[in-house]
This record gives C-alpha cells, sequence and structure tokens, in this order.
C-alpha cells in the first residue's frame, strides 16, 4: 500500500472528519451526526493549510463555500428533498464551465473567464446537493504542459495530468470527491500518480456540454474519490442523456453505487494484459503485477491483445491532435505565441491531419471492441498497469498515458486503484478496464480485488 | 400538371390498378377487392412492357415476385397480423441491401455482389407486409455519373439521380413505391424531373444501416410516391432507432400518415425562399415561382437567407467528398480505373481536404439551422423550387442538385411535389422544406398546397 499524506501527517495534522470516505460522510450529514458547514470547514481549513505545498487549486473562495453549505443545512432542516451528494464538497476541475465563477481552462487565454452557465455536469452536481467547493487546476487546456500542482505524496513529483488538481485535492484529503476529464490518460494517470481512486466511465455515460472541448471522439468525464464506492456515489448521479452531447444516449441510468457495494455473484475472472506499451513499464511495475498475478493464481490468466491494438496509440493520437487542432484554431489564433511548445507541436501536427486518415482511424475503436469482446466474453475485467511506475520526479512532465490511451480510444470504463507501492513508499495503480457500458460490474470487480487482496495481504 | 406517362398512354394500354394511389390499393387490398397476386402481376407486366425504354431496373425477377404476392395473400387468408404495407410492391434503389437478392451499387466493381443480410429499412419493408418488387437502378455508387434509366415523360432525357431508377419506376406506374437516398440531391431532383412525389425525411430520421455508405453526415434514405399521403405511408413504418446508426435516436415515432392526411387547423403560413444558387434557375422555373407566389397571396411571403448560406454548398461538398474519399478508398484501391471520372475527381477532391477544415464545416449545419429555426418559427415551410428546372435534354448529366444541396446539408426534410410544368409538358417540382424533425407537419403542409392549388387553378 502507498503512503497516505494525511496518515504520515505531513505539516499538519488533519482532522478525522476528512478521513473519512464520502459514503460515510453522506451517511453522517443524513442522522446528523455532522453539519454540511463543519465538513465545509474542515475541508476549507485543510486546503488553507496545504494549499502552498500542493497549488491544486485555480479558485477558491471560503465565504462562497461556507454559505452553499449553511444553506444546505438549512435545506436539509426544512425537511426538504435531499439529493445523493448533500453536503458533500466536491472539486471541479477547471475545464468545467461554473456560472458565475471563473473557469479558465488553464491557460492566460482565458483569464478571467466567467461563463454564465453550469456545465451539465455541474448542474447535476448543484441537483444532487453537493456542494462547489472550488476549481481545480488543470493543465494548460488540458494537454501536457504541465501544471503549478505538486504531488501530495512527494512535492517535488508530478502529481500527473491533466485533471492534477482534482487528483491531488483528493488525495490530499482536502475534498472528498473531485470530478476530472480523460482524452489521453488525465483520470487514471494523475489518479494513479496521486494514489486515489479515478473512474473513466464509458465514453458517453457522461455528458460533457460545457466542458472544453478538445476531443469529441474521446473526452469523457471521470471522477476521483478515495475508495470504489465514493467514486461511484459521485459517478452515477452525473451519468445521463444530453441532446446537446450527440455521444450519449437514451439509457436507464446504471446503479454503480449499488452493484459497487454488492458482492460479486462468483469470484471474478481477470484477464492480466501486458499492453503494446510494455516495454514503457519500469522493473518494479513489471515485478508488482507479475506478483500480484501470482497471488491472484486461477483468477487470473494472461492475455495478449493481437497485433492490431499495437497501432491503437497512434490512432489514438491522430484522432486527438486533428480534433484538437480543430478545437483549439481560436486559441491559436487569438494568442499562438502564449501557448506552451507541447501544444504548438500537437496542433502543427494535428493540422496536417487528412480527413480521410481521420476518418479512418474513427473506424478503429469498433474494431478493436470487437476484439475486446471476446476477452470480455471469457473475463469479467482486464487488469494492466495504471501507468509507467510511480510519479516520475521532477515537474517537467506529467508522466506517461501509454498505458491509458487504448481505453479512452475504445470507451471502455476503466478504474484504477491504489493497490501496489514502490520500495520508496509511492503508490502504483492497478487498472481494471470493463466492457464498453458494463461500467457497474467493473467496479464491483475492482472492489472484488480490493477486499481479495487485503484479506491475503 | 405535367404529363402523365400512363395517361399518355405510350406503348402500352396501362392496367386501371396500376393508376390507383398505395393507400386505395392498400385498402382495397384489405377489404378483398384485390389480391397482392393480381396487383404484383400488373406490376410485372408493366415493368415487362415498358423497362426497355426506361431501364429503371437493376434486377427483377417475376418468380420472385409472384411467389412474394402468393405467400402475402395466405398469410391475410389465414387472418394473421397485417402491416401497413401489406401486399405493396415496393421498388428499392440497388444501393441498398438485400438478403439473398443481388445488390451491385451500380458499379461493376461490386457485379454479382449478393448481401447475406437486409438493410434496416428492407428488414422493415418486410415486417409491414411489403413486397420486394426489385431492385432499381442507381448511378454509379450513388454519385453523379449518369445511369441506363431514362425519364418516362421523355426518354431523350435524364431521370435525375442517383435514385434514377426508383424515380422512374413510380413514375411510369410500374410500382406505387419505391425507395432512394440522397447525399446531395438523389431524391428531389429525380422526383422531380420524373414528376412524382419525392421525400427526404429529415436527416436520422431512418435508419442507414445495411446501405452503401458515401457520407454518414449527410446520406438520408427517402421515398418515392405519386402522392403525399403515400409517400407518408411509406415513410412511416422506416423510420426508427437503429443502434448502428448513430445519426438515429430513440424518439417516438412520427405520426406521418395521419397528420398528411388531416388538415392544418388553419391556412398554413409559406416562406418563397429563392436560395444561393437562384441564379441556376432557368427562366421558365423563375416565372412559374413568381406565379405561385402570386396566387399564394398573403399566405406567401418571400425570405431571404443571410450571406452564411452562400457557402452551404461548398461545404456540403467538402464533407461529402471527404466522407466519399474515405468510404470509397477500398473502390479505388480494387479498381480506380474502372470508375467515372467524375468520381475520380471527386474522390481526388476528398482525398486532400484536412480534418481540421472538415471538421470545421461540420459545424455549420448547426448554425445554419439556427438561422432556419428563425424562418420556422414564423412560417410552416419554405417553398423553393425541385431543381433549376426540368429534365434536362440527353443523358450525359443527371442534372443539377444545387436546390437540394442546402436542406440535405441541414438535414431538415424535404418534399417535392409535381405541381408545375414547362411550356412543353415536362414536369416541374415544388420543394417545400421544414424543420429538422418536423416531417409530418411539411407532409401536412404540402397537402395543403396541393389542394389549394387545385382548388385555385
Amino acid at each position: 500500500m502507498g503512503t497516505d499524506p494525511a496518515k504520515a501527517g505531513r505539516e499538519t495534522t488533519i482532522d478525522p472528519i476528512l478521513q473519512l470516505g464520502a459514503v460515510e460522510l453522506r451517511d453522517r450529514l443524513a442522522n446528523g451526526a455532522l453539519r454540511a458547514v463543519e465538513l465545509a470547514t474542515a475541508c476549507a481549513d485543510r486546503m488553507e493549510a496545504r494549499e502552498e505545498t500542493i497549488q491544486a487549486w485555480a479558485w477558491f473562495d471560503r465565504e462562497h463555500v461556507l454559505r452553499q453549505a449553511a444553506a444546505l443545512d438549512q435545506h436539509r432542516a426544512a425537511g426538504r428533498t435531499i439529493g445523493p451528494l448533500h453536503g458533500l464538497p466536491v472539486g471541479i476541475k477547471d475545464i468545467i464551465d461554473t456560472a458565475g465563477i471563473p473557469t479558465e481552462n488553464g491557460t492566460e487565454l482565458d483569464a478571467s473567464r466567467v461563463p454564465g452557465q453550469d456545465a451539465f455536469v455541474v448542474a447535476r452536481l448543484k441537483q444532487a446537493g453537493a456542494l462547489v467547493f472550488g476549481k481545480t487546476v488543470t493543465t494548460e487546456l488540458a494537454f501536457l504542459a504541465p501544471s503549478k500542482t505538486r504531488n501530495p505524496h512527494d512535492p517535488d513529483r508530478t502529481p500527473g495530468g491533466s485533471s492534477a488538481g482534482s487528483a491531488a485535492a483528493v488525495a490530499d484529503h482536502m475534498v472528498p470527491l473531485a470530478i476530472g476529464t480523460q482524452t489521453g490518460g488525465s483520470v487514471i494517470r494523475p489518479a494513479a500518480f496521486c494514489g486515489v481512486t479515478g473512474f473513466k466511465p464509458s465514453f458517453g455515460a457522461i455528458p460533457r456540454t460545457g466542458i472544453l472541448p478538445q476531443s469529441a471522439s474521446l473526452d469523457t468525464v471521470g471522477v476521483f474519490a478515495r475508495s470504489l464506492e465514493d467514486a461511484a456515489l459521485l459517478a452515477e448521479p452525473l451519468c445521463g442523456y444530453d441532446a446537446l452531447d450527440t455521444a450519449t444516449t437514451l439509457a436507464p441510468p446504471p446503479a454503480l453505487l449499488k452493484t459497487t457495494q454488492s458482492d460479486s455473484p462468483v469470484p471474478p475472472a481477470l484477464a492480466f494484459v501486458r499492453q503494446p506499451c510494455w516495454a514503457e513499464a519500469d522493473e518494479e511495475t513489471k515485478d508488482a503485477f507479475a506478483e500480484l498475478a501470482g497471488t491472484l493464481g486461477d483468477q487470473c490468466v494472461e492475455v495478449d491483445l493481437p497485433p492490431p491494438f499495437t497501432q491503437a496509440g497512434d490512432l489514438r493520437q491522430r484522432v486527438n491532435f486533428a480534433e484538437m487542432a480543430k478545437a483549439y484554431y481560436h486559441y491559436e489564433k487569438r494568442g499562438g505565441d502564449r501557448l506552451s511548445p507541447q501544444l504548438r507541436a500537437a496542433l502543427d501536427d494535428g493540422k496536417q491531419v487528412l480527413a480521410r486518415d481521420y476518418l479512418s482511424a474513427l473506424d478503429w475503436p469498433g474494431i478493436l471492441n470487437a476484439g475486446l469482446d471476446e476477452v470480455f466474453d471469457r473475463f469479467d475485467a482486464i487488469i494492466t498497469p495504471a501507468a509507467p511506475g510511480a510519479a516520475p520526479a521532477g515537474l517537467e512532465t506529467t508522466g506517461s498515458p501509454a498505458f491509458n490511451g487504448l481505453w479512452t480510444f475504445c470507451g471502455t470504463p476503466a478504474v484504477t486503484v491504489p493497490l501496489l507501492a514502490t520500495q520508496a513508499g509511492l503508490p502504483m495503480g492497478v487498472q481494471l478496464v470493463g466492457r464498453r457500458g458494463d461500467d457497474a460490474r467493473l467496479l464491483r470487480t475492482a472492489r472484488w480485488l480490493v477486499g481479495h487482496l487485503s484479506q491475503s495481504a
């Protein structure tokens, strides 16, 4: 197990409330053992004590937080209907629009930009009774140039990206829950590096209206929490249909929380997949996964993906860069000289992509998923590293998303749980991947794995 | 009114049954006044007598038709459930897959190609009790190179394209109903040239699974009939949701036939729109529409579309050619030398389109529809020519789709009715266009127009 910044007690002691999970907090808020104002105050205190070190927040206003909390307590006291997230503080990645609250997309080109409307997910959060705690730091336009945020486990290491602030804030116990997005590996990677649970639902599960579009075929909303059931609690009310997001469909909402909390009818079968990028994994990762597979014994079988999967990384990048070149054209035009070299180079690449090649790449998720379906007919989930290793030292990069891109491209649900650690005590994530649309079973399977390993530990 | 090949009695006398509309035929079949075998025999006789002149069919088998008809009569005699098209012969464009029946897509590269599965629309036709009469001639891969089909009003003129056979077969009374597709102007144009009713529903209304994909953002299934209510009868059971066609959505099926047959609560307001391509219209068309607008008086107001609409034609073509370059790549690779010069040139153009420019063009339907919504807030429908004029002489081109592309690009429902004629007696179509999704009201408005003009004639 990785170290926990809270347990390590770095720099400040932590309020015991902040060690509780979101489901437990919800229950305490419901039975009167805890008021939203107390929880919000504890979170705000923690944030203010730690922010200078972690730098997870793009916007925060203590008064705004406490006013929301007081209103939510009054709402509850008045006996009115309570949503599933009533009183729970949530951090929101700063590429997600919040009405009246600055949303700067990680670029000075959007300095002081205040949206007039909430994103779909923010509206859903408010309906569910959640408290908008603040805006978490994103990398520049949710791409690869590093942000100011530090890794709570070691401030000299990257927290990953692009949802850097959301991962770090949850890892550092500033908030129990946060929202991010993934176009390559922007949820799973920072969650793994920061030692929290990161969940990227199936493509199209959560509407993206009101969120900075980078790559419409890939952009996926995800969540950060400190347990699988907490992730399910947050993700469930965000799922739905939105006529403005053509990736979404009219479908019954998935019973994420209930299924995650339920027991698997039989011990799940897991497919250990090395992925085409396996050579990028460091030795500690390779050893840890060999050991993990050994511990699982008959529950786990090694599965190799056939040759077409080796191209998936390049194809995903082609789609991403081509769509980004179109989506970010107005940034380039308004202030190309104020974009990072990484982003400018990717935009230049994306501009060269031919429509025909772009459209050909879009055929591949269907083809690859047909291959994955063969795996998911026999296995409940794939297990694979969440990243090549623990968070790399330094703040010059956000680390490699190599182990994430395939699943973003295929639109399969993916979740990382901090089940492994390096010799030095840094967290490493175990990524589980499920069949498209089968998000609830994936979370249940992941919870089985967590429980199984804690028994065998 | 244009001449009617049947009334003109060219070459052969026509069975009175074949002068009846599809709704009337349905009723006679239902009350026992007519058997499916009688109707099918009359259609087959007409087809065999006229096909040498018209050349509307890519595949036809008299025995296959009569066996289906006998089975449908037995089905009815057994008292089993009857679909809305029970016993009605339907012609099917030869880019639409029919299980076990050749579907050659208008290219020798697909000679003797026999699909294993029915297209969604063919499966729906069979469920509705329709009789698959045969496959109608399409231009090469539903593009611009002319087919062998002749115009029933004058065999030395083009029937239009690409749904040439479907339009000609209905116009020539070989079948009461036929199905086609439109990516530019491939339903409305041939319907207008052949003097029949052509209906292109809203984009996404009818699933395209099992139909040759040319341009996924534009390809639209449409229908041919000899009246608006017949077109509604055929289109209604084809509408629906298909998970395999992402353009479709879960939505209640439109009540096309009932609404078409109902009276408008008040006389509709019509917007006469010249379209940016107005200069292409010939003098007879301009005069006829001036007269038509005059006849309508206060019911009709001239409306100019703002400048962005002038680009729509080029933008539609960019999307079409880029998607076609990808979709037809395998034809080019397998036998580029056997494609027509027109198609090869378009593929060469399409290959050069950049992904960024392609994606930018895809933004425009949303923008243009916002402009059209302003029109549809005040008017029930737009009226505009279906084509620059009557079918041009000669068989070297399929005529200009200039008056159709805007509506295909915007995905608005469009219908043409043969309300006008040239001095020489050739039919000219009046095209009516409605708001996206408001297909039933469009048909009702068109029927009002037909009735209004027949009273004032």
